[in-house]
């Protein structure tokens, strides 16, 4: 794990040139006036499969032998990870097998159908959906692709950050959300591998507090039962992420579940831009809890787009 | 009139450049697949103030003597043009008079006051709207800048076109929404005279169809009781804009309201892009009448993303 650096994610990006999107970095005015800095906004709703996900999975398929790509990929998710693998292994032309428990909404099932991702259903819980893997796992011969602690998802996620310092090279500090600690672990190394003095921060749901607590305490704490309408940032971080984190971010902003809101809302009226409640959330965090940052060049990681456009986070009037 | 060609459409792009913004030309795949084209999307979404409407009205400001300018300008509308031309005013450092009936939405008028624009309310209809304005002219002698039948407008709107085609220039054909005809007259004005073979076509809701049935009576035909959620598309085509779509544009294909609420939501979950009713006419003009026009590669200038979030035209379920 020491050995994972710059050059790995550069090695990822030449990898996944050729499948994944290299998104755009737009900037909004509305949105440097709310926030008083100068913001960067790394569009990773705009990758294939509506989130930076997909450039750690391109990542993981490309880098397994052909045999072992032969036997497919397996994963256990109902989000975005999940979407992302049944793309990648189709592109490479191989199966995707992912684990999902039968309650998870059809919307989400449809699309990893729609990448071609076959499904085996399983009870609802971390336990069983694990159980369910590992059989499917020893039947197929396929391999695991963790969603955040695995060197090659790090490492595939770190090159969103690599294509936005290439083409901003003054940020003073790069902010992503964190789940699980792939994509801000990945972004801290690209970052600070690119540009030492570079400043690392990232955010968290005030009501999912798990990687805050964790730095605070030197050791992982799992959440319990979060609470937040951002359901990609539920996960706790792996052997691989923290020690990341603890080296090279410099702290984790938590963000209400108003300013979430209010940031994803502000997002969708003056940038024009589709993003989920996830990718809104360093956003509320700096502006809540940004103070020391005011002036910056801030380049943010807008980390996906895929949401319910018929369940939106704030109130809709009956009529007209 | 005869004399406004692609000359006039450089200048006013040299005349706005330092305010306006070059929006970028997107694609996806997911709406290539749905219209069996390859789709290049100019996002005027992404422009000042959130619609194409910011080029025109720039252009008209600017074109003003330091004289007239001193006076400031003025017009009457409740929609995109109104904000565009208080925006305009405002760089320029001059006053923005918007007559606005006084049932229109807060929303809108805290857009056009956002923007420095001076509100003053009339009672509603077009003669109520059109006598206050020319009182509150006389007044001030502002300048009247028509948010269409204007030949500052015309090659500002213009510009988009110029823009698209610089960074695409092999299309075969360009499409924007029709409304009053300045958006389309200019995109035609541009495209066929950076590219005489190239085909322009105009998109009209079947419920607001007066351009269609007017290039059909060779005479302008005003819309009665237009129905449609396009609510940018409700004017009619003026004395300036007519002889240009009779000369340059191909045809003008009809949208259904469903075809457009599905166009619309298409492009905001997939392209993930938040745009206005208007804005997805031309999308679902294609999907429903353009057999002809598969597998081609088509411009579409997306008009504007102006929307209340509040107020979202599919339906929504009452609690999640």
């Amino acid at each position: 794990m020491s050995s994972l650096g710059l050059e790995d994610i550069r090695a990822a990006a030449a990898r996944i040139a050729p499948h994944a999107r290299r998104t755009p970095v737009q900037t909004c005015a509305s949105l440097d006036d709310w926030l008083g800095a100068r913001i960067f906004l790394k569009c990773e709703h705009l990758q294939r499969a509506g989130a930076f996900k997909f450039r750690g999975a391109c990542n993981a398929v490309l880098s397994l032998s052909d045999e072992e790509a032969a036997r497919g990929v397996a994963t256990h998710t109902s989000g975005n990870h999940g979407q992302a693998l049944a793309l990648a292994a189709r592109l490479r032309g191989i199966p995707a097998h992912i684990v999902m428990p039968h309650d998870v909404p059809r919307v989400k099932q449809a699309a990893v159908r729609g990448y071609g991702g076959v499904i085996r259903h399983c009870e609802p819980g971390t336990r069983n959906r694990e159980q369910a893997l590992a059989a499917w796992v020893a039947e197929t011969g396929a391999t695991l692709v963790h969603p955040y602690n695995d060197a090659r998802i790090i490492a595939g996620q770190g090159t969103a950050a690599l294509e936005l310092l290439e083409e901003i090279p003054d940020l003073d500090v790069v902010m992503a959300p964190v789940s699980g600690g792939g994509l801000l672990g990945g972004t801290a190394l690209a970052a600070r591998g690119l540009k030492p003095g570079i400043r690392v921060i990232g955010a968290e749901p005030a009501g999912a507090d798990d990687a805050i607590r964790s730095l605070a305490a030197g050791r992982i704490i799992p959440g319990e039962h979060p609470q937040t309408i951002a359901d990609g940032l539920r996960g706790n971080l792996g052997d691989l992420t923290f020690p990341l984190l603890r080296e090279h971010v410099e702290r984790i902003l938590p963000a209400s579940e108003a300013g979430i809101i209010e940031a994803m809302r502000l997002v969708w009226e003056r940038a024009k831009q589709v993003i989920e409640p996830s990718a809104a959330v360093p956003l509320a965090a700096l502006r809540e809890q940004g103070e020391a940052l005011r002036g910056l060049r801030i380049g943010v990681i807008l980390s996906g787009g895929n949401v319910d456009l018929d369940h939106l986070p704030w109130r809709q009037p009956p009529t007209r």
